[in-house]
C-alpha cells in the first residue's frame, strides 16, 4: 500500500473560465490513476492545494508530520516544482529521522488538465520508483530519480538535474 | 543508456482517416518522450510495427536477437498486450541466457494517439522500473511490475495480474 | 429549437480496449455540446449507431421518416462520411417533399473520442449553418456547406468538394 | 475569401511552463483550421496578441482600420470575451460606416491549447455564420449569433445572451 500525499503545484492547476486565470479546485489524482489503469493499491491524501512558491515552513512541517504518521512505508508526494527540493530537504533532515520510509516527490511542468502535460508520465514514473527504491527521500522528474541532496531544478530549462 | 525496442501494439496504433480503420505508421515514442520531458538517455529502436496477435515465432526470435546484440544492459520493449507474456517468456528462456540484462515489456490498452490512453503513464512506469530492477525479464503494466513467469493478462478486465 | 438526429458514423466511433477494435456505444453528442458551451436549444435524437457503409435503404427510409415527423423545422444529422451524399439525396428526393425544412448533414473524418478529431469544428459549423440557411438539404463539412446535389466526397483526400 | 483577424484573447492563451503562468506566443489559428480540416479560403491576419481587458481605444481603432482596409467582404475576428461587445460596437458605429461587410467576432472561454476548450466549436461556428449572414457586425458564441447591439456577456455564467 502506497500513500499519495497531494500538496497542489502545477500538477493540479486548472483554468478558471469565469476569472480567466489559473486556480486550484479538487485534485486530478483519482482521474489520472484511472486513466493510467493503475492497479497499485494507493490512498490519495489531499493535504493541501497550493502553489509551491506560497509554501511556508508551517506547510512543510505539516507534510513532514503527515509522512511521519502515515502507516504506509512508501509515499509519493505531488508538489510544485519550484520548491520541491526544499521540501525534500525538510523531509530528509527532520529529527527524529523518518526512518525506513521511501518517499518520492514528483510534479509537473504543465498542468494535467491542459494538453501537453508531463503529469501522467511523471505519475507513472514516481509510482514505479517508490516501489523499488530503498528507504530515503527522492525526487522523480524527467523520467529520472535523484537523492534529495543531489538534485536541483534548472530554472532556465525547467529540467531537474544532478548537482 | 537505455534501449527502447519498438514492436508496435496498441501503443502505436492510429486512426487512418481515409480508410476509417486502425493502422500503424511511425512510432509515437519520440513524441511521448518529448511530452514527458524525459531526460533519460535512450535509443529508440523501431524493430517492427505489428499487432501482437500477428507476431510469429520468427518475429519473437528477432526481438530476442536484438536484445542479445544490444550494447545496453537495460531495455524497454513496447509490445501489444495480447501476447506480451509469450514474448517475455521467449526472452527469459532463450539459450544461452540473456544474462545481466534488465528487460521490461510494456504496452497500452488504448492507443497513445487517442484520448484516454494509458500509454504515457505506462512509458513513465516502464522507464523507471528498468532503471531500478535487477537483471531479469519483467512486465510493467497498470503501475505494477511482474516477473515474466508470474503474470497473466486477464482478458475479461484487460488488467495484468499475478498468477 | 433544432433536432440533432444521430446515426453513428466516425463521429461516434470509439476504441474498445478489450477487443482492440473500433466500436459504437453511446453517442458523444451531449458531451460535445457541453464542451462547446452550446446554448442552442436542441433535442438529441439517437436514431441508430452504425457505420454509413452498412446503411441499408431501410435505414435511410427511417431517417427520412424521422425528419418528416419531426416538429422542428431545422435538423442536423450526424452521419458517416462514406454515404452521406446518398442519404442527403434520399432526403431531398422523397415524395411527398420534405417541404420547409432546413436539413444539414455533417460527420467527422476522425472520431471525436480520439485526439485530432474534426468533430467539434464540424458540429459548430453544422449547428450554425442550420440556423441561417433557407429550407433545403445540405452537407456541412470542412467549414463549408453544399447543396445535396452539388457535392461529392473525394475519396483520395477525404475532402468534400463541389461537383 | 474570408479574413480572420487575430487579436488574442483566451483563444490563444497558453501555459508558459518556465514561468508557471498564462501567456501569449503565436496564434493557434492555423493549427485549429488544420484540425478542423477546413477548406474555407482564409487569410489569417495576426494583428495583435492581447488580453481583451488590456485593449485600449487605440487598439480598437486599429481593428476598425484593418477591417476597413481589408479587401475581403467577410471577416472573422478572434477576440477576448470580456470586451468583445465593446469592440463589436466600435466596428458597428464607426464613421463612415463599414458598409457591405459581414463581420463576426468570436472567442473562447478556455484556451484552445488546454483540454476542454470550446475554441474549435466556436471557430467552426463563426466561420459558418460569416458565410451566410447579411452585412453587419455580429458576435458568435455558444453556437448562437447575435447582432452587436443585442448581446451581452453574462459574467456570472460566462454565457453570451440576448439583451
Amino acid at each position: 500500500m502506497i500513500r499519495i500525499v497531494v500538496t497542489g503545484g502545477t500538477f493540479d492547476k486548472q483554468y478558471d473560465e469565469l476569472k480567466g486565470a489559473l486556480s486550484f479546485t479538487a485534485t486530478h489524482l483519482p482521474e489520472m490513476l484511472r486513466l493510467g489503469r493503475s492497479r497499485v493499491e494507493v490512498t490519495v491524501d489531499p493535504l493541501m492545494m497550493i502553489d509551491s512558491l506560497d509554501m511556508t515552513p508551517a506547510d512543510r512541517a505539516r507534510i513532514v508530520e503527515r509522512c511521519r504518521e502515515a502507516a504506509e512505508p512508501r509515499i509519493v508526494i505531488t508538489h510544485g516544482t519550484d520548491t520541491m527540493v526544499e521540501t525534500a530537504s525538510a523531509l530528509a533532515t527532520t529529527t527524529p529521522a523518518l526512518a525506513n520510509k521511501t518517499i518520492v516527490l514528483t510534479g509537473a511542468m504543465v498542468p494535467y488538465a491542459f494538453g501537453s502535460s508531463d503529469g501522467l508520465f511523471n505519475l507513472g514514473s514516481a509510482l514505479s520508483f517508490v516501489q523499488t527504491l530503498p528507504a530515503g527521500v527522492y525526487i522523480a522528474m524527467n523520467g529520472r530519480h535523484f537523492r534529495w541532496d543531489q538534485v536541483q531544478k534548472n530554472r532556465a530549462t525547467g529540467v531537474f538535474e544532478a548537482r
